[in-house]
This record gives C-alpha cells, sequence and structure tokens, in this order.
C-alpha cells in the first residue's frame, strides 16, 4: 500500500520522504498497538500467532460497539479491556513485574470534543485498568488517581476487584526471576551498586493502546500498561499521563504511544504530535514521524505512536524493530502489521 | 512598566493586545509564584506581608545560587525549597490536607537543554519534594515515582525525612474542618451523596513554583504543591506532571503552572506554551495569554502560569483574581505583584 501524503508542510524534502513512518490507512474508525515488545529472535511462532488473534478480536470487539452506535471512548475502552484480558500483552493479566515483585497497573483515556480525561496510575486491583480510567473522568472531579486511592475509588464504582495475584503469569515471572539472577552475577562481579544498564529485551516494553473516530466525528484515545519488567515500585511511565502517552483533541487527532515512558514524558510526546499538526499544519504521519524519528530518535528513546487524525486516516511511527498495530475501516476491513514499514 | 512586544504572529490584533496577560520584565534571571491562592476577602494584611517575605527571600536564595556559578536547575530548587518551608504556601510545611486528613505532596523539576525531568507524586515524608523531584530525575532511570516507593527513594538517597505530622498546620487543619463540617451539613440537607461542588475558596489553590535561565542560557523549571484542599487521597494534579504544571525547553522557554489542576492536566498547559512558541513563533506573553485566557477561560479551568523565555523575560498569565508572582533581574533588581496587571 502506498503512502498517501496530505502535508501542510511546504518544504518537505525527498530524504523526509523516504524516511516516512509508515502506510497511512483511510476510512479507519478504531486503530489499536500492542507494543513494540517486537524481537524476531525473542518471538515464537505461537505468541506471533497468540499476539494477531488478540489484535484482531480486539477490533471486533470494538467496532462492534461502534456498529450499535456506541462512541469512539466506548471503542477504545472495549478494544482495551480485550487486550487487558490477554496474558499475551503487557496490561492487565500478563502485566510485567516490578523490582518489588509486584504488578503495579497504569491507564489512561481521553476524549477529543471536551477534552475531558482519566487515568489511574500504580493500582494493583483493579482487573480492568482502562475501565477505571473511565470511571475517574465520568464519575470523579478528578483526572488521576494513584495507588491505594485509585484502588479504593475503584472498587467504590463498583468495578471488577481482583487479587493482586491475578496479573501474575508465569512468563513473566520467569522473565523478572531471570532479571534478578542476571543483577545478582552482576553484583558479584563488581563492587558498585547494580544499576539498570544490564542489556534490555523487547518483551520488556509492551503496552496496548487505542484510537477510535466514531461517527459524531469524535476522536478518544487510551493506553494501558504493566510498565517496564523490573521498574522501581512507584515508578509510573507514560501511559497514564495525559500529554505523554495519550492525547485526544478533535481539532487534529487521538495518539496512543508506547516505547520507553520517560522519553515520551520528556518529550510529551501525544501532544506534541497534535501541536505539530495543529500549529505546523502537518499530518499525522509527518507529525509522528518527527517526533518519534527525530526527536525522539536523537535523545535515544525507542518507541511508537498510532494517531488516528479526524477525517479517519490512521498511521504509526516506530523508531524500535517493529510494532504491533491494527486497525479497521468502518466497513470492518481488517489490517494487522508488525514489521512491514 | 510597558509590556515588550515581541511577537511572531503577524495577525496580532488590537483586541489581543488588550487582554495582554501581564508585564513583561526584561533580563530576568529567576521568576517565582506563590499560587492564585488570592481573595481580598480572604488576605489578611498580616498574611500577605508573609507571603511577599517569603517571595522575596525565595528570589535572593535562587539569586545567590546564580551568583555562585550555580545553574538554573540550583537557582530553581533553592528558591522552592525557602517556600516549601514556610507554612504560608501550599507546598511542604503547610500544604492542605486531602479528604483522608492527610498531606499528600507532589513536585516536579525539568530543565531545558537536555529536557531532563524528575518528579514525585504522593508523598508523605520527603520535607523538600522538589528536591526528591531532582533526586529522581539525577539519581534514578525514572522520571516519576509515586507514593511509597518515592519516600523509599528519596530516603535511601540521603534527603531529609520528616514525620508526616511535619507538614501539617493549625491554619491547614481548620480550614479542612471547616470543609468537613459544611459537608457534613449538606449530607443533612439531601439524601444524596455529597458532591464536592461546595463553594471553593481561593487559598485551596496554591502551589508555588520557579523558572530561571542561567549564565549559560540553560533554562530550568520546577513546582511543588500539595494540591487542593480536600482532594481525594491518591489524586494528583498537574504539578508533578510534566507537560502539564511544568516544562522548559531551551527553544522556546521554562513555565511552572498553578491553578485548577484537572484542566492543565486535559490542556497540558506548559507543553502547549512551549508548543505555541515554537510553531506559532508566538512570544511568551501572547502563548500564555492564549492558552490561560482563552483556552482555559473557555473551559472554565481557573489557574495561572509563569514563564521566563530563552531571552530571559518574564511574564505571567492568570484567569483568576490574582497571582503572587516576582522575579529578580541579572543585577538583583527585584519586583513582586499580586493583582495588578
Amino acid at each position: 500500500m502506498s503512502r498517501i501524503l496530505f502535508s501542510g508542510m511546504v518544504l518537505l524534502t525527498m530524504a523526509n520522504l523516504m524516511q516516512a513512518a509508515d502506510v497511512v490507512v483511510p476510512d479507519v474508525v478504531l486503530g489499536i498497538h500492542g507494543g513494540i515488545g517486537v524481537d524476531k529472535k525473542e518471538m515464537t511462532p505461537e505468541l506471533e500467532k497468540e499476539v494477531r488473534a488478540g489484535l484482531k478480536s480486539a477490533l471486533e470487539a470494538g467496532h462492534a460497539k461502534l456498529k450499535a452506535g456506541g462512541t469512539s471512548l466506548d471503542a477504545v475502552e472495549a478494544a482495551i479491556r480485550i487486550m487487558e484480558d490477554l496474558p499475551a500483552f503487557n496490561a492487565g493479566k500478563g502485566a510485567v513485574f516490578t523490582n518489588a515483585g509486584t504488578n503495579e497497573l497504569d491507564a489512561s483515556i481521553m476524549e477529543g470534543k471536551s477534552k475531558k480525561a482519566g487515568a489511574m496510575a500504580g493500582v494493583m486491583t483493579v482487573k480492568n485498568p482502562i475501565s477505571g480510567a473511565r470511571a475517574v473522568m465520568e464519575k470523579s472531579k478528578h483526572v488521576l488517581l494513584i495507588g491505594p486511592g485509585a484502588d479504593a475509588f475503584a472498587k467504590k464504582q463498583g468495578l471488577e476487584i481482583v487479587d493482586p495475584s491475578y496479573f501474575a503469569t508465569e512468563p513473566r515471572r520467569k522473565a523478572i526471576e531471570e532479571i534478578w539472577k542476571r543483577e545478582a552475577e552482576a553484583r558479584k562481579q563488581s563492587s558498585t551498586e547494580p544499576g539498570p544498564a544490564l542489556p534490555r529485551k523487547k518483551s520488556e516494553y509492551g503496552t496496548v493502546g487505542a484510537v477510535s473516530l466514531d461517527a459524531d466525528g469524535n476522536l478518544a484515545a487510551g493506553t494501558s500498561t504493566g510498565g517496564m519488567t523490573n521498574k522501581m515500585a512507584g515508578r509510573v511511565g507514560d501511559s497514564p499521563i495525559i500529554g505523554a502517552g495519550t492525547y485526544a483533541d478533535n481539532e487534529a487527532g487521538a495518539i496512543s504511544c508506547t516505547g520507553h515512558g520517560e522519553f515520551f514524558i520528556r518529550y510529551a510526546v501525544s501532544h506534541e504530535i497534535v501541536a505539530q499538526m495543529k500549529y505546523r499544519g502537518l499530518s499525522a504521519a509527518d507529525a509522528a514521524d518527527d517526533v518519534i524519528n527525530r526527536q525522539l530518535k536523537n535523545a535515544g528513546g525507542e518507541g511508537a505512536a498510532i494517531v488516528l487524525d479526524r477525517s479517519g486516516r490512521f498511521t504509526a511511527a516506530y523508531n524500535s524493530e517493529g510494532l504491533y498495530r491494527a486497525c479497521i475501516t468502518r466497513d470492518g476491513k481488517i489490517s494487522v502489521r508488525v514489521y512491514e514499514n
């Protein structure tokens, strides 16, 4: 599929064109990602099949909401709930472990008309953090709740509460134990405090997200994650931060990010993409390309963003080896991509 | 003092000029705010004197750092530490109470050259949260730490740790007890769950912040707060959110915000000001004016931002009755303002 050019930037050079981020799919009502946790060496055919099937289920669940007259918020929430429930993704069940052996979950959601938003960070008992984020948006005066206060709020709102052990899976436990073993070996070889500089595995960076455009022309975006494997207990990345991991603005687009969250916070990535669309007149593809493939790449920040603009054009930008991404058009046509640009 | 115009916007109309936010003070190396907690009816002469003296001490502490060859980060941290230690400000000692009767503190800091940043949210034992935020930036791989994990990190870094009761002061306790009393009365009169719609006092919105430009031309910004009086335990506002309450970018300016934090998160206020400066070519004053006096005002979000641009021009924008703000020039000239535009 050839890239559709729709850019307000006058001085677009051939160099820009050649490193352009991704295909642009028109007429999309729901786009999702399953994180940059992609490494051809690590990926088994079974896991890849599971992930692709999960993406398809998530799209179908969100699309069903839209077909039934639901809003873009409904579609985003439904799609993300599916991925949260599947252990193949690093969100909800199957979240990675912190350095304290806990699973701490973050999520956020935003809608583009009113710019209302909700988020939860560091929750440990909310089965579907994306629904927790939506409850914060719709049932509280606040935008961001953290820790036990957020868990208590979700319970009070009647959301499904689970024992913290619900989120733990065997593959994620093995992954953290392997890291702790490597850290212990590194400590033996060095008298200095072990740094977090051990080589990272791509699979530590998974996150899920969704962007949607409904029949009323309203955009929404959402993101949910377990964060980075072995993150410090209490560490919060970009996923629950409005403007970093998630943003939606009907004047421009809806965005969900994944990757090395600290960089996404510092560069306010999702809001920066919106700002470049609004104030530089860039297309979603060019704005995402500038932020992900120039700004973040220069800073050493690995990651990706998916963008759905207000006309239903879906695109992704990633500076990682790959990105699980998929979208569904108004008439139900699904496309799933991982590596191919 | 007449406003210095330096705007790249071609179509600047007289209407824009007339609602321009504030004077612009040139040659500033450090600017600070003490929140929008300003209500002529509530303000006693004693408290106003205390606040003005506090702002002056904070400026002098930061200026001393710069004169001794320190960085803009050093100046921001020093100025905010002074205000955190003074009970007159809603940050550190004298922080407001949550609905659970606790004091939960948030802070963030960012520097404009590397765009490195650090933040803490929901800490209860770190005497100076702004120093905690700086430690996250400089001594961890993370940007944002929350809750007990953040407290533990600060302790490990050798920062001053206090008993949670250190932050509580008698006036703040009286304020929360008065709110609880009003809530209980409202409950008696109504069978529905008490909403948070009780009339707010301006003094519930205090927050402190600083922006600085050092001799190397590097900008920095920081913000520290106890949040909103009677906030839900676990609620986090814009102060510790990079892009919302705090941002610094050497290409544009350094910003610190105060006000109704939920709106500042949804509009990514500090990053939006930077984006309008970079991509619309607006001056700091015009960018801040657009965000605070148009976008936020239309949305019903009360608050303010101070901005220091890369040329040392300091300005503020506020849609509230007043804003405690002050700045110091390279040669030590101090100006303090509260209401006058």
